[in-house]
């Protein structure tokens, strides 16, 4: 990877977005940055330092973080590493032989291109990659 | 909170930080930033941009990452927000009816000072305030 990656936020899956807003706006001086309706799902980006929390809370039963949710109840849910080339990226991850759940981009909250990689792939963790 | 602060790390419990190291390395471009022995476990730093991924991957079959990979297996563990002043930081969380894992700041790995909130307080991720 010539590529320069950064952690580029934390997601988050609440069943109260404004609560946890509040909340790490106090305590961790977190700065709104975004918020949007995406995907049946009330977004919030907070800026801590140049990485952000994604708070993400479903407005339908149905849906990923929906789901996630009911089977683990609210906390961490993925990590997004931005790329200045997704596609080089997902390219090489699946020259690694990581299972892609996005095998293109897709436009993600805040206009931003995104795909998934399989947990199974990376440690049990769901990771996001992120073009701005 | 006058403090600026940045998330500063994601731990990571793992069964095989060898093999987790080599697929970051590979599929984000990290760089080993420090390794070491810390209370029972294996532990690295990688970072990518500014932030790092901690690695853990305990050396014995008690403690909290080797329970925590016995109920979750391998994953996301928890959030580190870096702060110029833990104790102020800890004040102020007690102050906002947080609850603190740890009352008083403690040596974490690196020689950093910690102290981990509860994630029961936090909107279920456990947090961890660190100051280098």
């Amino acid at each position: 990877m010539t590529d320069k990656m950064v952690i580029d936020h934390v997601g988050i899956a609440t069943d109260d977005l404004d609560d946890l807003s509040e909340l790490y706006t106090e305590l961790f001086g977190a700065e709104i940055a975004h918020t949007e309706t995406f995907d049946g799902m009330n977004v919030e980006f907070l800026a801590v330092g140049d990485a952000y929390f994604e708070l993400l809370e479903p407005l339908e039963s149905t849906g990923a973080i929906a789901s996630y949710l009911d089977g683990n109840g609210p906390g961490l849910h993925h990590v997004a590493v931005a790329t200045d080339d997704i596609e080089a990226a997902l390219a090489g991850a699946a020259e690694m032989g990581v299972d892609l759940i996005d095998e293109e981009p897709r436009e993600g909250a805040w206009g931003h291109d995104v795909a998934f990689l399989h947990p199974k792939s990376t440690g049990g963790i769901l990771f996001e990659f992120v073009e701005h």
